[in-house]
Protein backbone atom coordinates (compact mmCIF):
# COMPACT_ATOMS: atom_id res chain seq x y z
CA UNK A 1 0.00 0.00 0.00
CA UNK A 2 1.15 3.65 -0.86
CA UNK A 3 1.73 5.51 2.49
CA UNK A 4 -0.75 8.75 2.73
CA UNK A 5 2.59 11.09 2.98
CA UNK A 6 3.40 9.99 -0.77
CA UNK A 7 -0.05 10.17 -2.13
CA UNK A 8 0.03 13.60 -1.02
CA UNK A 9 3.28 14.62 -2.19
CA UNK A 10 2.24 12.87 -5.41
CA UNK A 11 -1.01 14.81 -5.76
CA UNK A 12 1.05 18.08 -5.68
CA UNK A 13 3.55 16.43 -8.15
CA UNK A 14 0.28 16.00 -10.39
CA UNK A 15 -1.78 19.37 -9.45
CA UNK A 16 1.77 21.52 -10.53
CA UNK A 17 1.85 19.92 -14.04
CA UNK A 18 -0.83 22.61 -14.50
CA UNK A 19 2.45 25.04 -14.78
CA UNK A 20 2.98 23.88 -18.15
CA UNK A 21 -0.02 25.43 -19.34
CA UNK A 22 1.01 29.50 -17.98
CA UNK A 23 2.41 30.72 -20.87
CA UNK A 24 4.51 33.67 -20.49
CA UNK A 25 5.15 37.13 -22.77
CA UNK A 26 8.81 35.87 -23.44
CA UNK A 27 9.35 33.49 -26.98
CA UNK A 28 11.35 30.35 -26.96
CA UNK A 29 14.84 31.70 -29.01
CA UNK A 30 13.66 30.32 -32.08
CA UNK A 31 10.39 32.76 -31.74
CA UNK A 32 8.22 29.72 -32.74
CA UNK A 33 6.16 29.95 -29.77
CA UNK A 34 5.94 31.37 -26.51
CA UNK A 35 7.52 29.90 -23.42
CA UNK A 36 5.59 28.53 -20.48
CA UNK A 37 6.14 28.84 -16.72
CA UNK A 38 7.37 25.30 -16.30
CA UNK A 39 10.20 25.56 -18.90
CA UNK A 40 11.21 28.90 -17.69
CA UNK A 41 11.21 27.34 -14.33
CA UNK A 42 13.49 24.24 -15.49
CA UNK A 43 16.01 27.30 -17.80
CA UNK A 44 16.12 28.97 -14.15
CA UNK A 45 17.34 26.22 -12.09
CA UNK A 46 19.85 24.91 -15.02
CA UNK A 47 21.44 28.11 -14.72
CA UNK A 48 21.41 28.37 -10.67
CA UNK A 49 23.63 25.13 -11.00
CA UNK A 50 25.86 26.60 -13.56
CA UNK A 51 26.18 30.33 -12.77
CA UNK A 52 26.43 30.06 -8.77
CA UNK A 53 29.65 31.31 -8.64
CA UNK A 54 28.60 34.87 -10.37
CA UNK A 55 26.58 34.88 -6.88
CA UNK A 56 27.58 38.32 -5.11
CA UNK A 57 28.60 36.04 -2.39
CA UNK A 58 28.35 32.66 -1.41
CA UNK A 59 25.22 30.98 -2.19
CA UNK A 60 23.36 27.54 -1.31
CA UNK A 61 22.57 26.04 -4.78
CA UNK A 62 20.02 24.05 -3.59
CA UNK A 63 18.05 26.63 -2.18
CA UNK A 64 18.30 28.62 -4.74
CA UNK A 65 17.45 25.44 -7.09
CA UNK A 66 14.35 24.85 -4.73
CA UNK A 67 13.70 28.76 -4.80
CA UNK A 68 12.96 28.75 -8.84
CA UNK A 69 11.92 25.39 -8.94
CA UNK A 70 8.61 26.57 -7.39
CA UNK A 71 8.92 30.52 -7.41
CA UNK A 72 5.87 30.66 -10.13
CA UNK A 73 3.71 27.31 -8.77
CA UNK A 74 1.53 30.21 -8.08
CA UNK A 75 0.35 31.00 -11.46
CA UNK A 76 -1.55 28.10 -11.77
CA UNK A 77 -4.07 29.90 -10.15
CA UNK A 78 -3.22 33.31 -10.27
CA UNK A 79 -2.24 33.53 -14.05
CA UNK A 80 1.25 35.26 -15.06
CA UNK A 81 1.69 38.84 -14.63
CA UNK A 82 3.53 40.46 -17.42
CA UNK A 83 6.51 42.21 -15.92
CA UNK A 84 5.62 45.36 -17.90
CA UNK A 85 1.32 45.84 -16.83
CA UNK A 86 1.41 48.21 -14.16
CA UNK A 87 -2.64 47.42 -13.81
CA UNK A 88 -2.20 43.88 -12.86
CA UNK A 89 0.80 44.09 -10.90
CA UNK A 90 -1.31 46.15 -8.37
CA UNK A 91 -3.74 42.95 -7.56
CA UNK A 92 -0.70 40.58 -8.13
CA UNK A 93 0.58 39.86 -4.46
CA UNK A 94 -3.39 39.29 -3.21
CA UNK A 95 -3.85 36.80 -6.26
CA UNK A 96 -0.48 34.75 -5.76
CA UNK A 97 -1.23 34.49 -1.58
CA UNK A 98 -4.67 32.80 -2.28
CA UNK A 99 -3.02 30.69 -4.65
CA UNK A 100 0.16 29.87 -2.42
CA UNK A 101 -2.12 29.05 0.40
CA UNK A 102 -4.46 26.68 -1.80
CA UNK A 103 -1.35 24.74 -3.50
CA UNK A 104 1.30 24.35 -1.31
CA UNK A 105 -1.37 22.83 1.50
CA UNK A 106 -1.87 19.99 -0.99
CA UNK A 107 1.73 18.41 0.46
CA UNK A 108 2.27 17.07 4.05
CA UNK A 109 2.66 19.76 6.40
CA UNK A 110 6.17 20.20 6.75
CA UNK A 111 6.81 20.44 2.99
CA UNK A 112 3.91 23.02 2.63
CA UNK A 113 5.17 25.29 5.45
CA UNK A 114 8.96 24.71 3.57
CA UNK A 115 7.79 25.43 0.09
CA UNK A 116 5.63 28.31 1.48
CA UNK A 117 8.74 29.78 3.27
CA UNK A 118 11.08 29.08 0.12
CA UNK A 119 8.28 31.36 -2.18
CA UNK A 120 8.09 33.81 0.79
CA UNK A 121 11.99 34.00 0.89
CA UNK A 122 12.00 34.75 -3.29
CA UNK A 123 9.43 37.11 -2.91
CA UNK A 124 10.87 39.24 -0.34
CA UNK A 125 14.54 39.54 -2.07
CA UNK A 126 16.58 39.70 0.77
CA UNK A 127 18.92 36.69 0.89
CA UNK A 128 21.69 36.27 -0.98
CA UNK A 129 19.63 33.43 -2.76
CA UNK A 130 16.85 34.99 -3.45
CA UNK A 131 18.79 38.14 -4.52
CA UNK A 132 20.50 35.58 -7.38
CA UNK A 133 17.46 33.79 -7.77
CA UNK A 134 15.72 37.41 -8.97
CA UNK A 135 18.78 37.88 -11.20
CA UNK A 136 18.08 34.31 -12.86
CA UNK A 137 14.91 34.96 -13.33
CA UNK A 138 15.12 38.93 -14.84
CA UNK A 139 18.54 37.51 -17.14
CA UNK A 140 16.32 34.42 -18.55
CA UNK A 141 13.61 36.36 -20.22
CA UNK A 142 16.13 38.98 -21.28
CA UNK A 143 18.17 36.47 -23.08
CA UNK A 144 15.62 35.13 -24.59
CA UNK A 145 14.12 38.10 -25.84
CA UNK A 146 18.02 39.53 -27.20
CA UNK A 147 17.46 36.10 -28.95
CA UNK A 148 14.34 36.30 -31.10
CA UNK A 149 15.14 40.28 -32.02
CA UNK A 150 13.33 41.51 -29.12
CA UNK A 151 10.22 39.95 -30.38
CA UNK A 152 8.30 40.54 -27.27
CA UNK A 153 9.84 43.40 -26.60
CA UNK A 154 8.94 44.80 -29.71
CA UNK A 155 4.85 43.58 -29.57
CA UNK A 156 4.70 45.58 -25.73
CA UNK A 157 6.64 48.59 -27.16
CA UNK A 158 8.67 48.09 -24.15
CA UNK A 159 11.12 51.26 -23.12
CA UNK A 160 14.32 51.35 -21.84
CA UNK A 161 13.13 52.64 -18.38
CA UNK A 162 11.06 49.85 -18.31
CA UNK A 163 13.45 47.29 -18.69
CA UNK A 164 16.22 48.87 -16.03
CA UNK A 165 13.09 48.68 -13.84
CA UNK A 166 13.06 45.16 -14.30
CA UNK A 167 16.36 44.34 -13.73
CA UNK A 168 16.78 46.80 -11.21
CA UNK A 169 17.07 43.52 -8.39
CA UNK A 170 19.68 42.21 -11.31
CA UNK A 171 22.68 43.28 -9.65
CA UNK A 172 21.43 42.76 -6.34
CA UNK A 173 22.41 39.05 -7.25
CA UNK A 174 24.92 39.14 -9.43
CA UNK A 175 27.71 42.16 -10.41
CA UNK A 176 28.53 39.92 -13.01
CA UNK A 177 25.49 38.76 -14.56
CA UNK A 178 24.32 42.32 -14.74
CA UNK A 179 27.39 43.41 -16.70
CA UNK A 180 25.95 40.87 -19.39
CA UNK A 181 22.59 42.38 -19.21
CA UNK A 182 23.27 46.10 -19.30
CA UNK A 183 25.38 45.12 -22.06
CA UNK A 184 22.57 43.22 -24.13
CA UNK A 185 19.93 46.32 -23.38
CA UNK A 186 22.55 48.43 -25.27
CA UNK A 187 22.79 46.22 -27.97
CA UNK A 188 19.18 46.24 -28.02
CA UNK A 189 18.27 50.02 -27.46
CA UNK A 190 20.44 50.20 -30.74
CA UNK A 191 18.93 47.75 -32.37
CA UNK A 192 15.78 49.62 -32.15
CA UNK A 193 14.33 46.80 -30.29
CA UNK A 194 14.15 48.55 -27.29
CA UNK A 195 12.71 51.85 -27.53
CA UNK A 196 15.15 55.11 -26.21
CA UNK A 197 12.89 57.31 -23.50
CA UNK A 198 16.67 58.08 -22.24
CA UNK B 1 32.80 43.87 -20.62
CA UNK B 2 31.16 40.50 -20.29
CA UNK B 3 34.29 37.67 -19.28
CA UNK B 4 34.53 35.00 -21.80
CA UNK B 5 33.77 32.09 -19.26
CA UNK B 6 30.40 33.80 -18.75
CA UNK B 7 30.17 34.58 -22.40
CA UNK B 8 30.79 30.14 -23.06
CA UNK B 9 28.03 29.32 -20.28
CA UNK B 10 25.24 31.99 -21.57
CA UNK B 11 26.05 30.58 -25.05
CA UNK B 12 25.47 26.95 -23.59
CA UNK B 13 22.08 27.81 -21.68
CA UNK B 14 20.74 29.63 -24.71
CA UNK B 15 22.00 26.24 -26.90
CA UNK B 16 19.72 24.12 -24.81
CA UNK B 17 17.00 26.25 -24.96
CA UNK B 18 15.89 23.73 -27.85
CA UNK B 19 15.07 21.39 -25.21
CA UNK B 20 11.95 23.46 -25.05
CA UNK B 21 11.08 21.70 -28.46
CA UNK B 22 12.09 18.50 -28.17
CA UNK B 23 8.42 16.83 -28.16
CA UNK B 24 7.69 13.59 -26.21
CA UNK B 25 5.15 10.73 -26.31
CA UNK B 26 3.87 11.58 -23.05
CA UNK B 27 1.00 13.93 -22.44
CA UNK B 28 0.49 17.10 -19.92
CA UNK B 29 -2.15 16.07 -17.45
CA UNK B 30 -4.97 17.58 -19.19
CA UNK B 31 -3.83 16.13 -22.27
CA UNK B 32 -4.35 19.11 -24.20
CA UNK B 33 -0.51 18.55 -26.07
CA UNK B 34 2.35 16.57 -25.64
CA UNK B 35 5.20 17.33 -23.40
CA UNK B 36 8.52 18.70 -23.99
CA UNK B 37 12.18 17.63 -21.93
CA UNK B 38 12.17 20.87 -20.26
CA UNK B 39 8.61 20.33 -19.06
CA UNK B 40 9.48 17.02 -17.97
CA UNK B 41 12.99 17.88 -16.78
CA UNK B 42 11.53 20.96 -14.81
CA UNK B 43 8.82 17.78 -12.88
CA UNK B 44 11.22 15.21 -12.11
CA UNK B 45 14.08 18.32 -10.54
CA UNK B 46 10.96 19.14 -8.58
CA UNK B 47 10.35 15.61 -7.59
CA UNK B 48 14.05 14.98 -6.65
CA UNK B 49 13.32 18.28 -4.39
CA UNK B 50 10.42 16.98 -2.59
CA UNK B 51 10.82 12.77 -3.03
CA UNK B 52 14.60 12.12 -1.90
CA UNK B 53 12.95 10.57 1.34
CA UNK B 54 12.26 7.59 -0.63
CA UNK B 55 15.64 7.06 -1.85
CA UNK B 56 16.54 3.62 -1.25
CA UNK B 57 19.41 5.11 0.19
CA UNK B 58 20.98 8.76 1.02
CA UNK B 59 21.32 10.76 -1.87
CA UNK B 60 22.91 14.12 -2.94
CA UNK B 61 19.73 16.15 -3.66
CA UNK B 62 21.41 18.37 -5.28
CA UNK B 63 23.42 16.28 -7.78
CA UNK B 64 20.49 14.11 -8.66
CA UNK B 65 18.55 17.66 -9.26
CA UNK B 66 21.64 18.42 -11.63
CA UNK B 67 21.67 14.90 -13.13
CA UNK B 68 17.74 15.12 -14.20
CA UNK B 69 18.11 18.50 -15.20
CA UNK B 70 20.46 17.90 -18.16
CA UNK B 71 19.61 13.71 -18.63
CA UNK B 72 17.97 14.86 -21.60
CA UNK B 73 20.17 17.26 -23.23
CA UNK B 74 21.35 14.96 -25.76
CA UNK B 75 18.01 14.93 -27.41
CA UNK B 76 18.49 18.41 -28.63
CA UNK B 77 20.47 16.80 -31.51
CA UNK B 78 19.45 13.06 -30.70
CA UNK B 79 15.65 13.24 -30.58
CA UNK B 80 13.52 11.65 -28.06
CA UNK B 81 13.58 7.91 -28.76
CA UNK B 82 9.97 6.80 -27.25
CA UNK B 83 10.68 3.78 -24.80
CA UNK B 84 9.60 1.03 -26.69
CA UNK B 85 10.86 1.79 -29.63
CA UNK B 86 13.10 -1.23 -30.12
CA UNK B 87 14.71 -0.09 -33.76
CA UNK B 88 15.52 3.27 -32.41
CA UNK B 89 16.82 2.22 -29.48
CA UNK B 90 19.13 0.09 -30.68
CA UNK B 91 21.23 3.59 -32.44
CA UNK B 92 20.05 5.87 -29.07
CA UNK B 93 23.47 5.51 -27.20
CA UNK B 94 25.65 6.48 -30.73
CA UNK B 95 23.40 9.34 -31.62
CA UNK B 96 23.44 10.79 -27.84
CA UNK B 97 26.89 10.36 -27.41
CA UNK B 98 27.75 12.56 -30.36
CA UNK B 99 25.31 14.73 -29.26
CA UNK B 100 26.87 15.21 -25.33
CA UNK B 101 30.49 16.01 -27.53
CA UNK B 102 29.38 18.71 -29.38
CA UNK B 103 26.18 20.10 -26.88
CA UNK B 104 28.44 19.91 -23.39
CA UNK B 105 31.44 21.30 -25.22
CA UNK B 106 30.21 24.83 -25.70
CA UNK B 107 30.50 25.16 -21.63
CA UNK B 108 34.20 25.74 -20.37
CA UNK B 109 35.99 22.83 -19.86
CA UNK B 110 35.53 22.01 -16.32
CA UNK B 111 31.57 22.40 -16.69
CA UNK B 112 31.44 20.60 -19.94
CA UNK B 113 33.42 17.65 -17.91
CA UNK B 114 31.21 18.10 -14.97
CA UNK B 115 28.03 17.71 -17.32
CA UNK B 116 29.35 14.81 -19.37
CA UNK B 117 30.03 13.10 -16.15
CA UNK B 118 27.03 13.63 -14.75
CA UNK B 119 25.07 12.23 -17.63
CA UNK B 120 27.48 8.86 -17.92
CA UNK B 121 26.45 8.21 -14.47
CA UNK B 122 22.86 8.98 -15.38
CA UNK B 123 23.08 6.85 -18.58
CA UNK B 124 25.11 3.82 -16.36
CA UNK B 125 22.70 3.90 -13.67
CA UNK B 126 25.18 2.50 -10.59
CA UNK B 127 25.48 5.12 -8.29
CA UNK B 128 22.18 5.59 -5.57
CA UNK B 129 21.79 8.94 -7.28
CA UNK B 130 21.13 7.69 -10.61
CA UNK B 131 19.30 4.86 -9.85
CA UNK B 132 16.90 7.10 -8.18
CA UNK B 133 16.98 9.54 -11.34
CA UNK B 134 15.74 6.63 -12.98
CA UNK B 135 12.84 6.00 -10.63
CA UNK B 136 12.06 9.52 -11.07
CA UNK B 137 12.48 9.56 -15.08
CA UNK B 138 9.98 5.96 -14.84
CA UNK B 139 7.19 7.22 -12.45
CA UNK B 140 6.62 10.78 -14.00
CA UNK B 141 5.71 9.74 -17.69
CA UNK B 142 3.57 6.73 -15.97
CA UNK B 143 1.82 9.45 -13.61
CA UNK B 144 1.20 11.34 -16.65
CA UNK B 145 -0.37 8.25 -18.56
CA UNK B 146 -2.60 7.30 -15.21
CA UNK B 147 -3.96 11.24 -15.54
CA UNK B 148 -4.70 11.36 -18.93
CA UNK B 149 -6.84 7.79 -19.09
CA UNK B 150 -3.67 6.00 -20.95
CA UNK B 151 -3.76 8.36 -24.10
CA UNK B 152 -0.32 7.59 -24.69
CA UNK B 153 0.14 4.20 -23.81
CA UNK B 154 -3.71 3.40 -25.74
CA UNK B 155 -2.18 5.04 -28.83
CA UNK B 156 0.89 3.13 -29.09
CA UNK B 157 -1.26 -0.06 -28.05
CA UNK B 158 1.45 -0.69 -24.93
CA UNK B 159 1.23 -4.05 -23.08
CA UNK B 160 1.69 -4.68 -19.45
CA UNK B 161 5.49 -6.58 -20.43
CA UNK B 162 6.80 -3.38 -21.94
CA UNK B 163 5.61 -1.17 -18.76
CA UNK B 164 7.34 -3.54 -16.77
CA UNK B 165 10.30 -3.59 -18.62
CA UNK B 166 10.27 -0.17 -19.01
CA UNK B 167 10.25 0.77 -14.89
CA UNK B 168 12.75 -2.10 -14.25
CA UNK B 169 15.07 0.49 -12.76
CA UNK B 170 12.14 1.90 -10.35
CA UNK B 171 12.93 -0.31 -7.61
CA UNK B 172 16.18 0.19 -7.72
CA UNK B 173 15.43 3.52 -6.80
CA UNK B 174 13.05 3.85 -4.53
CA UNK B 175 11.07 0.54 -3.54
CA UNK B 176 8.23 3.56 -2.25
CA UNK B 177 8.16 4.84 -5.78
CA UNK B 178 7.60 1.56 -7.08
CA UNK B 179 4.95 0.59 -4.90
CA UNK B 180 3.40 3.67 -5.85
CA UNK B 181 3.80 2.53 -10.15
CA UNK B 182 3.04 -1.11 -9.23
CA UNK B 183 -0.79 0.31 -8.04
CA UNK B 184 -0.98 2.48 -11.09
CA UNK B 185 -0.01 -0.15 -13.44
CA UNK B 186 -2.63 -2.45 -11.81
CA UNK B 187 -5.18 -0.29 -12.15
CA UNK B 188 -4.63 1.27 -15.97
CA UNK B 189 -4.55 -2.69 -16.72
CA UNK B 190 -7.93 -2.99 -15.44
CA UNK B 191 -9.03 -0.10 -16.90
CA UNK B 192 -7.80 -1.64 -20.12
CA UNK B 193 -5.62 1.73 -20.62
CA UNK B 194 -2.64 -1.23 -21.12
CA UNK B 195 -2.88 -4.41 -22.62
CA UNK B 196 -2.49 -7.25 -20.42
CA UNK B 197 -0.16 -10.03 -21.74
CA UNK B 198 0.60 -11.96 -18.83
Amino acid sequence: MVNDRLKKQMEFILEVDKLKNIYRQSYVSDGSRHEEDADHSWHLALMAFLLSEYANDEVDVLRTIGMVLIHDIVEIDAGDTYAYDSVANETKRAREEKAADRIFNILPKDQAVMLRELWEEFESCETMEAKFAHALDNVQPLMLNDATGGKAWREHQVKKSQVLGRQKTTILGSDDIWEFVREKIDVNVEKGNIIDDE
